[in-house]
């Protein structure tokens, strides 16, 4: 049955030969990749404003425009530093590759568990400032936003369980929508105000006005740094574009930052003409929204905004789903996390990180009530870690390789890194209590945990490998075990019947082994065996009150009754009753993963399971000679 | 980790011997099996003024006199009853056991429904009883009611599963502490009036009285039957007594009955003299005994009644304890539930019944809110079903014997069954809107489940079992099948190794069977391979994109190049990574677990697992011959 509901939710399973990648130009590439990066616009002006105004007022909205101006700067930096990690990566030049490959190991990690996080808050802002949005416009919906948010998490993790990578065009045409519908509502705000319209006065404003503080602007600046989040997404997809690809993607790099600029930099502006405040949990874009087109005949466009904002915000978490499981599995297939997260479920997604990452996001949006403004103090940090990780391996590389133009290059990467590692020093003093001393304190932990399941792994593959002498002077003939049988018999019935034929086939030195409660058991199971004429399988009873089968059976593999020769190996045969219904399992079975578990503890001792196939009805088991 | 912790809060596993259980007398016998019967005072009569205050105000105190006249009734025909029970079944006569064999199936079966909810019940109302006592002497824990509850729930489930039982004389003491303090309670209640003191009138009594109706007499009447849960519990203990058991067991249930007529009788008194209104949470035995001992020198007493209250109640939810798993696994043994109920943990407790328990007793506090006025309408009915069904084929005995005096004894019990029946039909009418009708929905779902797994077991049982002529015609060098080995390799190591040398000591046809990803891993492993120098081990290497296993497997199983032959048993070799730290599990085993639940869906495919025990350090193994 879970199977059944699995199937329904998740698909049938696909083949692998449907893992294609529509290759992007940059029509498509734009859109795709921008979603994480563009959608910032919805949160991060915001939350700059939200540590402004309680201390300087209606001044909040000038300074916004300041640190507006500031994050700009360092958009194109990054911009100029990532055509460069574009040009020398075009297989993809994620910041985990980049730094381990400039910087050695320990880098690479860091960058790995830097971004590991960063993903996991992606979805948790995202999802919440897309809730954030939506109640905005629909305050009744308010009181249900941790409901709605991880509702919208479960959705996404259904959805890319399913694989809904196939059709990632989907994914372009919001992206533009909500383009268009900002630059609309940026130009009808300006045109608004030119037509002669008064905004009404700030509301709520605080009544007394602190001085201006460094620290203060600092962690504004931090907080507006989260819109900077998701440009690295297009330099670790080059290998996703049509060819030239790292043309294509210098391109879309390009216009993405473009996007950011005008986005960013116009909605400051119209914040600072209509200053709506934002506190509350009220979302400032559609607030402004709400200013500029209800009453009018354009309340359409206000719905509008509001939708496309949403959605944006849901495709940027969506981003996380397809960067976090691939990450994780790059690094698991190198050793540095649990295998399992490298592997592909059967819709071809890692269906593991896919789970992992919902399960992190929403415990996230639990504990802090899905609040942007509590969620941002933990964000950023991560992406700036990995910023700079990424720069300085790029410095490296040029320093080292010293091609031509190497200086002017190194400059660029350089200038890249040392801002990237002021940003990451800002919000790690400017937002440490606010949250991101979790970040600064989780980071060390998953990269000593990393290294710990490396350490494991290489331990393992040193006691596997095979030295050649080994492998050359290895004679399979000389090398046989001496196989002895043990087979479990609860009763003589046809389960125990099929066992012990199994066992007859693979070896000569058979024990049948039962354990009674009484006197008057064991006599009964005795008889019943005798009656089967095997004078070469001896039968050998224990008692055990409580029916428990591995101590009486260990104590007798011990025991000098069974002379055990060290280097045997001891194969015990259990039953495995194959149901019908899922139901059913809960009747059967349960006994033997005990007895599994118990006994693979022992090095010589080799558990075969055999399976029963059980019908539900009367029909009488097909007489098969061999069934 | 996780066993350490089981170990910490569950204790060493004991040994079979352990479980001699100690013989009561008199002196005993009485506290231990009286605390759920006794510990009802603590609820029932508050119960009954629950329903009457809203409607007649101060006129409730005066019904309830009589409503317990009624249920010390009650109590006497069913104390009569349930004497002619310990007499006929000195083995104990659950309602179960009764039912079933004077009734036949059905009935036992429903029985045995009808205890199990009540079991559950008993759990949910004791346990948020006691919380109600203590809350009401310090409000303060008044909002952690919930939590207080669940968390004592699982220190019972953790004291079960350590097996309590063990030294179950401690659970005589609170009894008699319990007692002795009631009976100062009252009396001191009547002393202090005698004395001249006036008690404060009754507050919060509604304005306006409405009419006393038949129907809110007899809803008042079915909360005070919850008095009487636990009566039965003597007889179903009769073997636990010293000899003469009969004898004993019914010197203790008269006294049990005493003891009840004098508690339920003296505090319904009390409560008429003292009227306190225990709306709001409050629990009216807390309430009187404030009444009498606050602001006297005997203040103390307060927190004794308190205390010893709180603790009587955690005890009566504690026989429940080992009065449902005890059920549960004697109807498992006899295939009526899933066979796991009726297997013993390491502590000798049944495990699975006493988590099972607690689970359900826990989500029932949670959904009611450990509110004792809630709960009160699911309680007592479970009982009622299961009285009437006991004494029901106690009749149907007595008739059909038709022993000595069989007339005499016939009466008493036909009585006490139609009695108790009109009871549950009281009882479903007038609580059905508060809970009861979740009960009467439940029951019959169980007794359907209860049915269905017997068929299965049945159907499994007709499937296994042999007939005369195939035990005495069977000749094992006859039946042997033609074994052939797959071995699975993920590379050439130690562990492959291993796999080929078992898989060559049990069968002559062995197939090494590798998937790859792409041609120059093909090659590889191919290359590898070869050097081992096995000519007469093939290895067959398939493609699988994602290193999937089991289905290039099963495609090869099938093709011509395997040649399989009907009748055939393939045994699949598969190594188990035994790991040394709790974590490790999560690196490894993990594609063992899939691949093994996959191939065992096929009848003639055996899998084998091979345990490899792995060092997280850097020891080398040992190169012993047979490691």
């Amino acid at each position: 049955m879970f199977k059944k509901i699995r199937r329904i939710l998740v698909g049938k399973p696909l083949k692998n030969e449907a893992l294609q990648d529509q290759k992007m130009g940059v029509l498509w590439g734009l859109p795709i990749l921008s979603s994480d990066a563009i959608s910032s616009v919805a949160y991060a002006g915001q939350e700059v404003l939200m540590v402004l105004i309680p201390a300087v007022g209606i001044l909040a909205f000038r300074q916004l425009s300041y640190i507006s101006i500031a994050i700009i700067c360092l958009l194109m930096i990054l911009m100029l530093s990532y055509r460069q990690v574009i040009d020398s990566y075009p297989n993809g030049g994620g910041a985990y590759v980049v730094a381990k490959e400039n910087l050695g190991v320990l880098a690479g990690v860091t960058a790995g568990a830097a971004l590991s996080v960063d993903y996991v808050m992606t979805v948790a802002v995202s999802i919440s400032s897309g809730v954030e949005q939506f109640t905005t416009a629909f305050k009744v919906f308010k009181p249900y936003s941790v409901v709605i948010a991880v509702t919208m998490v479960i959705l996404l993790m259904i959805g890319n369980l399913r694989g809904i990578r196939e059709s990632s065009r989907m994914f372009g045409i919001p992206a533009y929508a909500f383009i268009i519908g900002m630059v609309v509502m940026i130009v009808a705000g300006f045109a608004k105000v030119s037509g002669g319209y008064v905004p009404p006065p700030a509301q709520n404003m605080p009544d007394v006005v602190k001085p201006l503080t460094l620290m203060l602007v600092l962690t504004a600046f931090s907080n507006g740094c989260a819109a900077l989040t998701g440009v690295e997404a297009v330099s670790n997809a080059v290998p996703n574009f049509k060819s030239p690809s790292t043309k294509y993607a210098k391109r879309v790099l390009f216009l993405l930052s473009m996007v950011i600029l005008v986005l960013f930099g116009g909605s400051s502006i119209i914040a600072n003409i209509y200053h709506v405040n934002p506190s509350n949990g009220n979302a400032m874009l559609i607030m402004i929204a709400g200013e500029i087109f209800h009453n009018t005949k354009f309340d359409f466009m206000f719905y509008y905004i509001t939708a496309t904002t949403f959605i944006i915000l849901v495709f940027a978490a969506n981003t996380a789903y397809s960067g976090f499981p691939m990450l994780i599995s790059i690094m698991a297939k190198e050793g540095y996390a649990p295998k399992q997260l490298s592997m592909r479920g059967d819709r071809l997604s890692y269906d593991n990180g896919i789970i992992l990452l919902s399960v992190l996001a929403s415990i996230l949006m639990i504990v802090f009530k899905a609040d942007v403004s509590k969620l941002i103090g933990l964000y950023a940090i991560g992406v700036f870690i990995s910023f700079t990780l990424s720069q300085t391996g790029m410095f490296i590389k040029w320093r080292n390789n010293k091609g031509k133009g190497w200086m002017h290059r190194a400059i660029i990467n350089g200038t890249g890194a040392v801002v990237s590692g002021i940003v990451v020093v800002i919000i790690a003093i400017t937002k440490f209590k606010e949250g991101a001393w979790l970040v600064v304190i989780l980071i060390p932990i998953l990269i000593l945990l990393i290294f710990k399941v490396k350490k494991h792994y290489e331990a393992v593959m040193r006691q596997l490998r095979l030295k050649p002498e080994e492998i050359a002077n290895f004679d399979i003939n000389k090398a046989v075990y001496r196989n002895r049988v043990i087979v479990p018999i609860e009763s003589v019935n046809r389960s125990s019947l099929r066992a012990l034929r199994y066992a007859k086939t693979i070896s000569d030195n058979i024990t049948a082994f039962s354990v009674v409660i009484d006197e008057a058991d064991a006599k009964k199971i005795k008889e019943k065996y005798n009656s089967l004429n095997m004078d070469d399988i001896p039968l050998v009873v224990k008692y055990s009150p409580f029916r428990k089968v591995v101590e009486p059976m260990l104590k007798f593999i011990e025991s000098a009754e069974y002379d055990y020769q060290n280097g045997d190996m001891i194969t015990v045969i259990l039953p495995q009753f194959a149901v019908k219904k899922w139901w059913h399992k809960f009747l059967h079975n349960n006994t033997r993963y005990s007895v599994e578990k118990e006994l693979l503890k022992h090095k010589h001792i080799v558990v075969s399971v055999m399976p029963l196939q059980l019908r539900d009805d009367d029909f009488v088991l097909n007489n098969h000679k061999y069934d």
